[in-house]
């Protein structure tokens, strides 16, 4: 019933890109009973191949577990994924930190390859009866109000077609859908590229099979001159990420970037100093380092998502964001909550369209903002005491009162308060513990005078 | 000397725009020996014609008063001007009230007609022997490292392919060299659509050529509803722009819009009990307002504005704003002044073109800024009592010590305090005056407790 259109025909839904958002939908809306195609650039997931610059491995936490839930999914896929419990801190000649996420057990992240989950999802949607994936086809063309889109294969010349009463842009952060549907039309548009771009390097495991280091955490090597992050695999092998300025600073003579760290020894020399036991851990550093390259970070801030009753966006399409939460793919599988859930409500249409925005653009606009201060808390903050203090003090106020004090990076993380309200929220607690700390400051002073009161008195 | 390549040969210039930052340029740089052609995709404004959506006539202030006189034209300009000392604030049943621009005769601004300026400046640029204009020929495709421009001549299908050491681009907001320039780079770029726009209205001159409201003004009807603003003419006539939201507000049902206001009556009634004398001004207002399109107004922030040594933005094409503060020209100008300084100090070079927009973009980040804010104060704060007495105080501590004391708006549009150094130092009255408030309010207090304890005593 909510998968017809208004004249009570069956509806039909052409998606663009196959990635995670778009496989998820497939599975969200075929269940619902619409007529699902999918058309994807690249080949399918299931034949294996990592994609250059879109990370092997992704976190996923409560928002995606909860959306992987929904259809079926997140209880066989244990064999796949590597418990994150905490993170683990790397700081030249000092020992392992290890800063658990939580305070309970299940508040812990997943690391996952993400060709792996891709995999999962499609196979998963290919359940659905009227779900069909069509790789190796680049949405290029669109008739935003007619709902037609043309695909084209790419190398050949070849050209189809095809219309649809719902088009959807899953295309990632560069996507066409969106460029397309947007042409020549007064929206709001910013794209910001991060000044740090990343290389990826592998920690393998050792001979004997065995992991290098904890695998169950989420690494970090935190440095004012750069940053590493590395997530867990099934292996026991780590995938780190290596984060750089793209460019010199002549104003930073001592800060290195990808630009100017182009010779063996300035690489080992750069990470023996800032990253105290990565080099021992990568013997072939240097090897690894120059083979990958350099991958662009962006943000991605834009409105609408949808065109009339014809073109929406979902995932990075729409809001893509700086790694540095882990929240990319997880508020990704949320609008496909969302949106499934409106097109259910409302039927193909502007307000079931219009709907999904507004319940969603608020939170992905706070998280856009989490994800860039995040990457400033990750490479300073972590090594920095007075702010392990406050993240203490977060944490043991959260025990004392679990349902009224929630830290921010659990709020995120391990629950579903949408992204607005979690900071809202956050920012509340904050103000509490300033008039905590200015009525303890007070209280204080108050006492001490009435002492000095009393012994002159 | 300055005008020549490393190799010693003469620069040549290529232009995009024949626009009130372009012809500019095309003096400055041709009067320091470069050989400028200009490109304009219409045609000759000394041939008269108006083009839509870009105002007919504008603000003048200190900063374009500053860069004309610097190319000897300002003198010669009075005939095309009208003062305006002031803002005359129109509201339904008060009388007019007229708030001074500055303390001084020669804080003012001038209203002038576009087309009238833009045809001085080229007349101008025509004088130097080096500077040709090739007008209806539009920028097309561009080879940002071989330095090559394609021109094409719309409806025509001719084309033609230039070779130059530098191309600018001063073609306006929606830059076709800034897109060129960009394409597929990793480049920072925002666009923020108003959700109000703008259509104009013609309040004319009486019969016996007289104007029917006081002429040396910028005039200025408030109202939650609505804005409209107007400049005078010289032929005592004045141009208004009349600023609605575009769309319905479901939230704001009291809130006409461009969309809503449809009939003959429903403009009649709107305008009527919103904008006081505005009707007996305009006595044909209906068929003005339906016979004038809707125009976008938006704000535009990237970086970088040049790619290498090869191609540079000024203007609108890098920065964009709302016209709120009558400073899209005028800082436009100031970008010509200051690329040419860059050019005749560092040749046609990567730092020249890197100091002007690290000499430039702090400053128009800020005008941003402000512009979008002016909205706000044109809209709502002008009517608001406790605003304006803010605003008298600003004017009176200006008075009692002008150097000290400086209102924003007057460095702003009376001085050439770059436009971040004007608003730091407005930050910094604004703490002095809240401190000033509160040590006046403290020592009031301790006033009345001695003169309590007195008594009491
Ligand atoms: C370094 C890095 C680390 C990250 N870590 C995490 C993490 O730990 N946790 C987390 O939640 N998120 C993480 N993310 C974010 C996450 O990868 C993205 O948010 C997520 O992939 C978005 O899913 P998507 O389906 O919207 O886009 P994508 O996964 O990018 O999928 C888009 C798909 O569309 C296809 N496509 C593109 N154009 C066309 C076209 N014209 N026609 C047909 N197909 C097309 C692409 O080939 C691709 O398959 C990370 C991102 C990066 C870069
Ligand atoms: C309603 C309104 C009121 C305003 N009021 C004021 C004011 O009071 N004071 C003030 O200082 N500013 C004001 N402005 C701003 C001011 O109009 C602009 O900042 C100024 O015109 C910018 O000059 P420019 O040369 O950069 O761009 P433009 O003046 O837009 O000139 C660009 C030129 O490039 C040409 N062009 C475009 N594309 C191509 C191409 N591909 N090939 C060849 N040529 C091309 C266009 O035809 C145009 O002639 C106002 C703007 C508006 C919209």
């Amino acid at each position: 019933m909510s998968a017809t259109t208004p004249d009570g025909r069956l509806g039909r839904v052409a998606v663009v890109g196959a990635g995670l958002a778009g496989s998820l939908l497939a599975v969200l809306l075929g269940r619902r009973g619409f007529a699902v195609d999918v058309f994807e650039r690249r080949g399918d997931p299931r034949a294996g191949g990592e994609a250059e610059g879109r990370s092997i491995n992704l976190g996923i936490s409560a928002r995606g577990i909860r959306a992987l839930r929904a259809v079926g999914l997140w209880d066989g896929m244990a064999p796949s994924l590597v418990p994150m419990r905490g993170r683990v801190i790397h700081q030249p000649g000092a020992p392992l930190r290890f800063q658990p996420y939580g305070t309970r057990p299940e508040e812990i992240l997943h690391s996952i390859r993400r060709n792996e989950l891709n995999a999962v999802l499609v196979d998963r949607a290919e359940k659905e009866p009227a779900v069909r994936f069509h790789f190796g086809w680049r949405g290029s063309e669109l008739d935003r109000d007619g709902g037609r889109l043309t695909l084209t294969k790419p190398g050949t010349g070849e050209r189809r077609t095809v219309e649809a009463d719902l088009i959807i842009g899953a295309d990632g952060a560069f996507s066409e859908v969106r460029q397309l549907m947007h042409r020549g039309l007064p929206v709001n548009y910013r794209q910001d590229f991060l000044d740090w771009g990343y290389r990826e390097l592998t920690i393998r495991s050792n001979p004997d099979g065995s992991a290098r280091t904890p695998i169950e955490a989420l690494h970090v090597w935190p440095s004012r001159r750069g940053l590493v992050v590395a997530h867990p695999n099934t292996d026991n092998s780590l995938t780190c990420t290596v984060l750089l300025p793209h460019h010199d600073d002549p104003q930073r003579p001592d800060q290195p970037s990808f630009d100017s760290l182009t010779t063996e020894a300035a690489v080992a020399s750069f990470f023996a100093t800032e990253f105290g036991d990565l080099p021992e851990l990568v013997p072939d550093l240097a090897d690894q380092y120059f083979a990958h390259p350099v991958s662009q970070l962006v943000t991605i801030r834009t409105a609408p998502w949808h065109h009339r009753d014809r073109v929406v966006l979902v995932g990075d399409a729409c809001h893509a964001i700086y790694p540095f939460y882990g929240q990319g793919m997880n508020s990704a599988f949320e609008d496909c909550l969302v949106l499934d859930d409106c097109l259910a409500r409302y039927g193909v249409s502007e307000t079931a369209l219009a709907t999904y925005q507004q319940s969603r653009k608020p939170h992905t606009d706070v998280l856009a903002d989490l994800a860039t201060d995040n990457f400033i808390e990750l490479r300073d903050r972590v090594r920095n005491p007075l702010h392990m203090l406050r993240a203490q003090a977060d944490l043991a106020l959260h025990r004392l009162a679990p349902q009224l004090w929630q830290p921010l990076y659990r709020m995120v993380s391990h629950t579903a308060i949408p992204y607005a309200d979690a900071l809202r929220r956050a920012q509340r607690q904050d103000r509490l513990l300033t008039w905590g700390a200015a009525a303890a400051t007070v209280g204080t002073a108050l006492v001490a005078r009435a002492a000095w009161r009393r012994r002159r008195g």
